[in-house]
C-alpha cells in the first residue's frame, strides 16, 4: 500500500542526516582557538549540557505520566489506539535530539566561530553558517525518518481488512498525529524552560552588570556572563530545534491526516495514498533543495558584509523558488487528482510567508521608520519607550494576519478546485500551504540557528579579550543573521496559524474514529434524519455537534481559549521576572561578598549563576506547560466536543495575534536599543540609550520566552486535543 | 400593543431626570470656595467645555456622513429602514448629552467637593458622591427615556398589517438597535478622544513635572497642569458617561430584540411583547432602587474612613439585593413565560458582576498581594516592574473569562428552561443577565463617577494652597471611591461581553428582515430542503450560510476580529505616545522659555496646553475610530454574513480578554506606584519610586484610554453589522 516516489522520504532524510555529520565532522576539525578560548568554550558547553540533562530528567517525568495515562486509555478503556504510547513517546525523543545534537553542535562551534572571525569575516561566517544547518539538516531529517519509519510500521501492522480499507490511512495518519503531541509536548517544555532560563540570565546579567556596575555585555567580570551565554545555547539553540521540528512534523502530519480523510470514497484508495504522502514528499524535495541551497552559500575570502548578505539571501531565495518548480514536478509525477491547483497552494503559503517576514523586518529593522521613530521616543524616558514598543507591536499584526487570511482563502480555493463546499480538500490545502513554507527548513533553520552562534561567539571573544575587531565582525555576523532569519520566522509564524487549522481539521477526523472505536455506526441529527459515520462529512459532524457560533459551549470554548493565551504568557512573563530577580540578588551578592571581581583579581562564581537558571527555569516551566495539557483536556469532559473546537479556535485567533504582537515588540526594542547604540540620539551612555535598555529587557521576555512559545502552545492545544478526542467522545456519550 | 407596566419605563425615566435636577440644584447652592479656588475651577470648566464643543464638531461631521449614507440606504437603495437614520442621530445626540451634563456637573462639584473638604471628610464625600449620582441618574434616565420615546413612536407609525403580525415587533427592536448603534459611535468617540486627551496631559504632565523638574503632582507651577484637570472631566468623566449610556442602552435594546425573536410563533404575539419590555421594566426598577440607595448613604458628621466606605457599600449592596427581589416581582406581574428562571439569570448576571469586581479588586488593590509584588519588582528597576505588571494583568484575565463562562452557560441555561435546543430563549437570558448587571447603574455610575470629581478636588486643592490636611481627605475620598468603584467596573466589563453576545444573535434577526426586505422568502439549504424565512430559526441561518467552524470566511473573520482589536489598542497608544510627546515639548518649552515659572513670579501659559491636548486628540481620535465602523461593513461586502459573524466573535472573545489584561495591568500599575508612596520599599523619592512612577505612566493609556474604548468597539462593531446587515444580504445576493 504505497507508492515507489514514497521512498524518496526515507532516503532524503537519511541523506540530511549524513550531511549535518559530515559538516559537523567539518567543524570539529577547525581549531577552537586559544586556551581561554577554550576554558569559556567549556564553561558555556557544560553548563549547557548540564541543564539539557536536568532538564530531561523533568520532561522524563512528565513524559512517564503521561504514558501511563495513555496506557491505561488505550488498554484499559479502549478508547485509544494501543499505538499512542509509543509513538507519543518517540516524538518527544526525536524532538529532544534536535535538540540536544543542534545545541551540542552550537557549543563547539561559538569558540571556532570567533577564532575563525580573527581572521576574516568570511571565515567566520562559514562556521557559524556550516554549523547552523547542522542543525537545519538533523531537524528536518530526525523529522522525515520518524515519519517514515511510523507510515511503513503503521501500515504493515495495522489490518486492512478490519474495516472500510478506505479507514486504514485515516487511522494510520491520525495514530502519527500522536508522536506529533510527544514532539509538542517536548517543544513546549523546551521553548518554557530554556526561554525562562536564558531571559532569566539575560536580564540578571544585563541589570546588574551593565545597568548597575556599568561593565560592558559579556565582560568576564559579570557572574551572570556565562549563565547569559548558556542561554543563548538552551533557549535560542535547543529550544528552536525543539520547536521547529514540532512544526515541521505537525504541520506533514496534519496534511496527511487531512489528505487520507480527502480520499475516502470507495474506489479512491490509491489517491487516498498519494494525497498522504504528498506532503512527505514535498517535505523531501525540501531537504535536496535546502541541501543545495547550503552549498550555494559560499563567498571569497575578502568579502564584504554586502557580499555575505548577498550569499545567504541567495542560497535561501534559491530554495524557495526551486521549491515551487520542484512541488509542481513531485505532485505531477505523482499523480495527484488536482495536482496543479494543490501545487497553487505551495506558492500561496511560500508568498504568505514572505510577507510575513517583510512585515515583520520592517516593523522591527532600525532601517525603517517604526523602530526609529521607538529609538525616539526614549527622548521623553523609558515609559513612552515602553508604550510605543506595545503601540508598535500590536500595530503590527494587522499585514501578518491579512496576509494569512488571505492564504487560509486562497489555498483553500486553489486546493477545492473553487469549490467552496469541497471542505476537506479545501482545509487539505490549507496544509499543504503550510508544508510548503516549512520545506525548506533544511537552509531557512541554518540561518536562524546561526545567529545565536555567532552571539556566543562575540561573548567567547570578549571573555577572552580578542579586541575590538573580533567583536566587531561577530556583532556584524550576528546582526547578519537577524536580517535573514526573518524569513524564516516569517514562514515558522505563518506555518503555525495555517497548521492550527488543519489540526483542528484532524480533530474532527479523530472523533470519528474515536465513535467509530466505541461502536457508534450513525449520527442522528435533531431532525430525525441520520448519515453513516463513516460516511458523514466534516458538514455533518458540524452539524451533529451543533458547531456553529450560536452554541453557548463553542462561545465559552472560544473565550476560554483566548484567555489561555494570555494566561500563558502571563505565567512565562512573571516566570522570567522572578527568576531574574534570583539572578540579580545573586550578582549583586557576589559583587558585595567576593573581593576583587570589579578589579579583576578574582574571578566570580560562574556556576552559581548557572545553578540559579536551570533551578528557576526547571520550577517554572512545570505549570504553564501542564496547564497547556490540561485545558484541552478538561473543557473536553465539562463542554464536550463543540466546547474543545471553540477552544482551539479562540486560542488559535488570539494566541497567533497575541505572539506576533509580542515578537514584534520585542524585536524592535531589541533594535530601537541597537539603533541608539550606533550614534543616534546621543549613542551609547545617553539617556535615550538609558530608556531604550528598559524597553529591551521587557522585549527580551516578549520576544524569546513568551512569544515563541505561543506558537507551540496553540498547536499542543490541538495536539492533546486530538490523542484525548478517544476519551472526550466516550464520555460526553456516558 | 402594550401593557400597563410599560408606563413604569418612562415614568421611572423622568423620576431619574428629576432627582438628577435635584442634586444639581442643591450642589449649586454650596460655596464654590475662596476666589483662587473659583478662578482654577473656571479655568478647568471652561477648558473642559471648549474641548467638549471642539469635541462635537468633529463627531457631528462623522454622523453627518453617516446619516447621509443611511438615507441613502433607506430610501435610495431600500435596503434599509427610513427610521434608521433619524434613530441613529437621536443615540448620538443622548448619548452626547449624558457626557455633557454630567461634565458640567463634575467641573462645578470640584471646587466645592474642595471647599466641603475644608470642613470635614463627611461633607466632602457627600458633595462629591451627590454630585455623581447626577450623571448616574442622567445616564439612566436620558437611557431610559429614549427608549420608551422610540417604542412609543414606532409602535405607533409601524403597520402590523404590512406582514407577519409577529415580526412587528422584530422590525421595532431592531430599528431600535439603530440608536444603539448612534450611541455606540458618539461613545467610542468621546472614549478614544477622551481617552488621549486626558492621558496625554497626565503622561505629559507627570514627565516634565514629576520626574524632570521634581516639583509635585498638580503644583500650579506646572503648565499642564491645567490641562491634566481637564482631562479627568473630559476622559473620565463625559468618557465614561457616553460609555455606559452606550452599554446601558446596548444592553436593553439588545434584550429585547432577542425577546421580539424568542416568542415569534402564532399566537405568542402578547408573550412577545411582554419578553421585549422585560428588559426595560428591570432597568426601570433598577432606577428606583438605585435613587434609594443614593439616599441611603449618609453619615454622621464625624465620621470616620472606615464608616464611610461602610456607608458607600452599604448603598450599592442595597441596590444589588433589592433587585433580585424586584426583578423576580416585575416578571411575575407581567406574567412571563418562564418568569421565574428568567429571573435566575439576573442572579447569575449580578453574580458574575461581583466575581469580576472582587477578582478586580484583589489583583489591582495594593492590600493584596499581587500589587505589592508588582511594587517589590521595583527594586530592580523599571523594567522589572513592566514585565511584572504585564504578567500580573495577562494572568488576571483567567478568573474574569471563568466567571463569564459560568455566566453564559447559567443563564443560557436558566432562560432556555435547561432545553440547549432553545437557542433563542437561551440567548435571551444571557442578555437578561447583562441587563440585570447594569439595571443598578444609578448607583454603581455614582461611585465611578465621583472619583475623578474627588481626584479634581484634590487639584483644586493643590493649586489653591489649601493645606496637606485637605489635600489628605480629597486624596482619601480618591482611594475610597476606586475601592466601591470596583463592583461597577466588573458589572460594566462583565455585561460587555454578555451584550456582545446577545447583539451577535441580534444581527442574525437584522438578517432575517434584510432578506425579507429585498423580496427573499425562503433559505434554500445545499441538500435541496429549504424552509421559509419567516419561519426560520438561528440554527436554520447558521446552517444556510454555513456558520461553523470550519468554513474558511468564518475562520478569516476571526483572525480579523482578534487582530481589530489588537490594531485598535496599537493605534490608541501610539496616539497617546505622540501627543504626550507634543505636551512634554511644549511643557519643556515654557520652562525654558518663560522666566520665573519655577519661582512661582510668573504663570505659566495653561490655556497652550489645554490646545495642545485638544488638538491631539481631536486628530487622533478620528483614524481608529473609523477603523471600528469600516471593518465590519468591509468584511461583509468581501466575505459575507459568515465572515462578519466570525469578524464579531473574534473581536469579542480576543478583545475581552485583552481589554481586561490592560485595565487590570494598568490599575497595578497604579496602586503599586500609591502602594511605594504610602512609605514601602523606601517610600517617595526612592529608586523603587521611580521605577514604579514608569509603571504607572505606562499604565495610564492601558487603564483609561485603550482598554475601556475595547468594551465600546466590540459593541460598536456589532451594532454597525446590525445596521449594515441589509446591505450586507443584498450585496451577497447579487
Amino acid at each position: 500500500m504505497t507508492n515507489a516516489l514514497f521512498w524518496l522520504v526515507p532516503i532524503s532524510s537519511v541523506l540530511a542526516l549524513l550531511f549535518a555529520w559530515y559538516f559537523y565532522k567539518q567543524l570539529m576539525k577547525t581549531d577552537e582557538g586559544t586556551p581561554q578560548m577554550k576554558k569559556i568554550a567549556l564553561y558555556v558547553r557544560r553548563g549547557a549540557m548540564s541543564y539539557l540533562r536536568q532538564q530531561y530528567k523533568v520532561v522524563g517525568l512528565v513524559f512517564l505520566v503521561l504514558v501511563i495515562l495513555f496506557s491505561i486509555m488505550a488498554f484499559g478503556f479502549g478508547v485509544q489506539n494501543k499505538w499512542v504510547p509509543v509513538a507519543f513517546l518517540t516524538g518527544g525523543f526525536f524532538s529532544g535530539l534536535s535538540g540536544y545534537l543542534g545545541m551540542k553542535t552550537a557549543t563547539y562551534a561559538s569558540a571556532r566561530t570567533a577564532n575563525a572571525a580573527r581572521t576574516s569575516l568570511n571565515s567566520g561566517l562559514r562556521i557559524a553558517f556550516r554549523s547552523g544547518a547542522v542543525m537545519g539538516l538533523v531537524v528536518v531529517g530526525l523529522g522525515l525518518l520518524d515519519i517514515s519509519f511510523w507510515y511503513l510500521l503503521l501500515n504493515a501492522v495495522i489490518p486492512a481488512e478490519a474495516m472500510n480499507p478506505a479507514h486504514k490511512l485515516c487511522v494510520i495518519t491520525t495514530t502519527m498525529l500522536t508522536f506529533g503531541m510527544g514532539a509538542s509536548t517536548q517543544a513546549l517544555f523546551a521553548r518554557v524552560g530554556g526561554g525562562i532560563y536564558t531571559k532569566a540570565a539575560d536580564v540578571g546579567a544585563d541589570l546588574v552588570g551593565k545597568v548597575e556596575a556599568g561593565i560592558p555585555e559579556d565582560d568576564p567580570r559579570n557572574p551572570a556572563t556565562i549563565a547569559d551565554n548558556v542561554g543563548d545555547n538552551v533557549g535560542d539553540v535547543a529550544g528552536m530545534g525543539a520547536d521547529l521540528y514540532e512544526s515541521y512534523c505537525g504541520s506533514i502530519l496534519a496534511t496527511s491526516a487531512l489528505g487520507a480523510a480527502a480520499f475516502m470514497g470507495a474506489g479512491e484508495t490509491d489517491m487516498q495514498m498519494k494525497a498522504v504522502i504528498a506532503p512527505m514528499l514535498i517535505a523531501a524535495v525540501g531537504i535536496l533543495l535546502s541541501i543545495i541551497g547550503i552549498f550555494s552559500v559560499r563567498t571569497r575570502e575578502d568579502a564584504k558584509m554586502k557580499d555575505l548578505l548577498k550569499s545567504l539571501s541567495f542560497g535561501t531565495n534559491l530554495s524557495s523558488v526551486l521549491i515551487v518548480f520542484a512541488t509542481f514536478g513531485i505532485l505531477w509525477a505523482l499523480q495527484l487528482e488536482n495536482w496543479a491547483f494543490i501545487g497553487g497552494s505551495v506558492i500561496v503559503g511560500l508568498l504568505v510567508g514572505i510577507v510575513i517576514g517583510r512585515s515583520t523586518e520592517y516593523y522591527t529593522s532600525q532601517s525603517y521608520r517604526p523602530t526609529q521613530r521607538l529609538s525616539e521616543s526614549g527622548k521623553t524616558g523609558p515609559a513612552t519607550v515602553i508604550i510605543s514598543g506595545i503601540g508598535l507591536g500590536m500595530i503590527s499584526t494587522a499585514v501578518p494576519v491579512i496576509a494569512v487570511v488571505a492564504g487560509i482563502i486562497l489555498s483553500y480555493l486553489f486546493a477545492s478546485g473553487f469549490d467552496l463546499s469541497n471542505v476537506t480538500l479545501g482545509l487539505y490545502g490549507i496544509g499543504i500551504a503550510a508544508v510548503g513554507m516549512l520545506s525548506t527548513l533544511g537552509i531557512t533553520l541554518a540561518t536562524d540557528a546561526y545567529g545565536p552562534i555567532a552571539d556566543n561567539a562575540g561573548g567567547n571573544a570578549e571573555m577572552s579579550g580578542l579586541g575590538e575587531e573580533v567583536r566587531k565582525r561577530t556583532d556584524a555576523l550576528d546582526s547578519l543573521g537577524n536580517t535573514t532569519a526573518a524569513t524564516g520566522k516569517g514562514f515558522a509564524i505563518g506555518s503555525a496559524a495555517l497548521t492550527g487549522l488543519a489540526l483542528l481539521a484532524s480533530y474532527m477526523e479523530e472523533i470519528r474514529i474515536g465513535l467509530t472505536r466505541i461502536g457508534e455506526t450513525v449520527l442522528e441529527f435533531a431532525d430525525g434524519t441520520s448519515v453513516l459515520i463513516s460516511e458523514a462529512t466534516f458538514t455533518d459532524f458540524m452539524r451533529y455537534y451543533d458547531i456553529t457560533l450560536m452554541n453557548p459551549k463553542v462561545l465559552s470554548g472560544m473565550f476560554i481559549g483566548s484567555m489561555m493565551a494570555f494566561l500563558f504568557c502571563g505565567l512565562t512573563m512573571n516566570a522570567v521576572g522572578r527568576a531574574a530577580a534570583h539572578m540579580v540578588e545573586e550578582v549583586r551578592r557576589q559583587f558585595r561578598e567576593i573581593k576583587g571581581i570589579l578589579t579583576g583579581e578574582s574571578e566570580p562564581d560562574y556556576e552559581r549563576c548557572v545553578a540559579i537558571s536551570t533551578q528557576g527555569a526547571q520550577r517554572e516551566m512545570v505549570f504553564p506547560s501542564l496547564l497547556a495539557i490540561v485545558a484541552p483536556i478538561a473543557t473536553g469532559l465539562i463542554f464536550g466536543v463543540s466546547g474543545v473546537v471553540g477552544l482551539l479556535i479562540g486560542g488559535l485567533s488570539a494566541g497567533f495575534v497575541l505572539a506576533i504582537f509580542m515578537a514584534n515588540a520585542g524585536g524592535a526594542w531589541d533594535n530601537a536599543k541597537k539603533y541608539v547604540e550606533e550614534g543616534n540620539f546621543g549613542g551609547k551612555h545617553s539617556e535615550v540609550h538609558k530608556a531604550t535598555v528598559v524597553g529591551d529587557t521587557v522585549g527580551d521576555p516578549f520576544k524569546d520566552t513568551s512569544g515563541p512559545s505561543l506558537n507551540i502552545l496553540i498547536k499542543l492545544m490541538s495536539m492533546v486535543a486530538i490523542v484525548m478526542a478517544g476519551l472526550t467522545v466516550a464520555w460526553s456519550l456516558l
